[in-house]
Formats: C-alpha cells, sequence, structure tokens
C-alpha cells in the first residue's frame, strides 16, 4: 500500500470493527496519511484482524500494521479468556461487562504514543464513543484527556513543545449517527467485523453485545445491515 | 519459583539493571508477593532479560514472566534502533539523549496495570529516579502521578475504587543511595546488567551512560563494584 499523501501523518487505532472504520474515513477526510496499527493480542475475535488489513486497503490508509502484544495483561476477559461470551443482552445496567479487558485502551493509546512518535506524528485517532458502548470504562472522555496529560508528560515530542493529541471523532455519537457519517464517507461495512463470537466461517453471533449494538445502530440508522450472521432467522 | 508469601501481590517492573533489582528488594522487605515482569522489545541491550530473571530467583520473586511487545513503537533509539550509544558522557547537558526510547514506561506501565488487574495486585513498583538519571522524561515524579490518574479512570478496579499505586521507592534517591540501600537489603549486584553496549561476551562496555552513572553510584556509595567490564584498564 503506498500513499500519495503530502500531508500530516497521524496513527488510527483500527480494531477492524465499525466504529475505527469510519474514524480513519474522517482522518482521510481531513488529509491525515494514516498509518493504522491492529494490535494482536490474542483476542477469541481474531477474525477483526483481516478485517481491520481490508478496511486500511479500501480506504486508502498509508500503512498498515499489525503488532503483537503479550496477551498476558489481557486475560480473564471473556474475549481473552475462558468466560463465555454472553448473548442476548442480559448485562447487568451499567455494571461493567465480562468482555471488558483490562487496561486495553491504555495499553494500545500507550502504544500509539511510541509509534507515533517513531512516525513524526502528533494525532493519534480512536474511536471511542460514550453513548452507545458497553460500559467500558477507557471509553470515556475523561479517561482520554487524563491519558493524553500523562502521554505528554512521557515523551520527548511532549516535553519539547510538539504535544500529541488523541482524537475521538466518534466521543459523543450514537452507533446509528456513526454509520450515517461513515456511510456518507464512503465506508464499506461489509469489510468490517464486530462480533465478539464468531463462527468459525467468520459469521457474526448476531446475539452477543457487540452484534447487538451494530444491528441497533444499522437499524436507527435506515442503513442496510450488510453483515454476515450465523443462523437462520438471525439476519434483521 | 515458588512463592510461600500470604502477603499482597505486587507487580515489579524488572529490567535487569540495578534500580529495579533494588526496587524488588524492598518490595519484597514490604512483604508483597512479587510478580515480576520484564519486556523484550528489541533492546541491543538483551542481556538484560536473562539478568533479569536471575535477580528474580535470587531475590525470592512469586513469578517472572518475560512479556513480548512489537518492537515498532520503540524504533529510533539508540536502545533499539542503528544509532551508536554514546560513550564518555559527551551528551548534551539537559537534553533528552539518544538513548531516549519513545514512550517506553508510559507503554511498560500500562502493561503492568493490565497484568496487575488480572494478578489482583494494586500496587506497581517502577524503579524511576529523577536525580542520578538520563533526562528520560518518563522517569519524573510528575509523569508518574499522572500516568497513575490516567490508569484508574480505564481500568474496572480503578472505577470500583481499588485503584491501582504506582510506587517508586527510588524517585529521589541518588544512585549511590540506591546501592547502600540495595546492599542493606542483600541485592547481589554481580547479578544485575545496565550496560546498553555490552560486549559478545556481556561484559559492560564501561563507557555508556548506564555504564557511567552505574560506576560513579558504587564509588560514591563505597561499596565494590562487581560489574564485569570489558577490556584492559577498564575496571574501576
Amino acid at each position: 500500500m503506498r500513499s500519495s499523501e503530502t500531508n500530516q501523518p497521524a496513527v488510527i487505532l483500527l480494531s477492524g470493527g465499525l466504529d475505527s472504520a469510519t474514524v480513519l474515513a474522517m482522518a482521510r477526510r481531513d488529509g491525515f496519511a494514516c498509518h493504522c496499527v491492529t494490535f494482536d493480542y490474542g483476542q477469541r475475535h481474531r477474525f477483526e484482524i483481516a478485517a481491520a488489513a481490508r478496511v486500511a486497503e479500501s480506504l486508502g490508509a498509508a500503512s498498515h500494521r499489525v503488532a503483537q502484544l503479550d496477551p498476558a495483561a489481557f486475560a480473564g476477559s471473556a474475549l481473552t479468556g475462558d468466560i463465555a461470551v454472553p448473548k442476548g443482552g442480559g448485562g447487568g445496567g451499567n455494571a461493567i461487562p465480562v468482555t471488558y479487558v483490562p487496561a486495553r485502551n491504555l495499553i494500545f493509546l500507550s502504544y500509539a504514543v511510541g509509534l507515533a512518535e517513531v512516525l513524526g506524528a502528533r494525532d493519534i485517532f480512536i474511536g471511542v464513543n460514550q453513548l452507545d458502548y458497553s460500559g467500558y470504562p477507557d471509553c470515556r472522555a475523561e479517561f482520554i484527556a487524563a491519558f493524553e496529560r500523562a502521554a505528554n508528560l512521557a515523551t520527548k515530542v511532549g516535553v519539547e513543545g510538539s504535544p500529541c493529541r488523541i482524537r475521538t471523532p466518534l466521543i459523543d455519537m450514537t452507533k446509528a449517527q456513526i454509520i450515517r457519517a461513515g456511510t456518507d464517507l464512503g465506508v464499506e461495512y461489509a469489510l468490517t467485523r464486530s462480533c465478539y463470537d464468531p463462527d468459525q466461517n467468520g459469521l457474526a453471533c448476531g446475539g452477543c453485545e457487540a452484534c447487538m449494538l451494530r444491528r441497533a445502530g444499522f437499524e436507527r440508522a435506515g442503513v442496510a445491515d450488510p453483515t454476515g450472521y450465523a443462523g437462520a432467522g438471525c439476519k434483521a
């Protein structure tokens, strides 16, 4: 993949899901040369890594790398361990769900800060949002602001007066708003993957929290859901 | 390695160097069951990884793990890349040296926060100090405080009222004070490695910044320096 960009480099945290694909499209619209990074941290839903590569290519990323992170720190979650992924929305209200992965965005953003310094990028994009989200504490604006401050005290660029900026264009958007914005920017959502518990053919389960948020988002956005769901009668 | 601890678990960032060995000894003295983590991030001075394992064992750590982190984010430093390690103390005063590794402690601490949550540990020990140090921004108390705040906004334990604590017992100590404290606690400094540019036999160069700080520390502490230095006439 080559870039014809002459604009500023940026680092994009690209998971292969719907949100980060939309963020990449927004960063491209804003003229950034987008260097995407996807993490391989032992997640159960590894099909998102291949999806991220497809998304990066389709949206004209300047580069895409898959960074290996030792999975030890990410254990004890339904997304990485032996705990079953819950289905059907039976979560406990505002409680942090079992799909929470310890310190995930903290680690991902820290890695992105290092990568940004190496690449000479000041802007780091992450697709967190605090409305239609899953109750993860590391998706809140309060965390992002505190992280940005800490990061700029840790780095040469921060100390020398060129601080990094953590950009969260989705932070206050609903899932439906995100899907409409991405559709307007030409995001091919058929390439993205959200499911926490896909089957062996890479089809989404349709029942996990990520699938339910995604399905509801397409419905509310009035956009046809291109997701391949496993099992009869699961397709909306 | 087995632990007979009944006390609280803690995560110790163990580099294999002098400082973190001393920190481990302090955490053991304070009764913690010490789970040590050493990072393999493509560093030039990889002999520190084996040193860390020896140090962990000699000081009765409850566990020691080597965590692999994709080296892409750590590039562009004399410690990881093709830049030569400077010798002889010709650094630029207060400038950040070429041995600075982008966002290193930010990434290491973030990983430790995830690991601590997995292990049920609240305390994370890191051997940063802001006196006899190398001008790295991520060794300052101001960064550590900001990081701790961000981390506790990112994690389930932080949000639910059991915040992690980043412990920096060396933060205001000189290298000589660190060596004296560690000697009193029985640290075998012969097991530790500080050099940024060891030879093929694992002998310290004696001339890089880390060697110079280490040598001066032993001299000022009045403790015999057990370091194996390469070349004739280099041993203090």
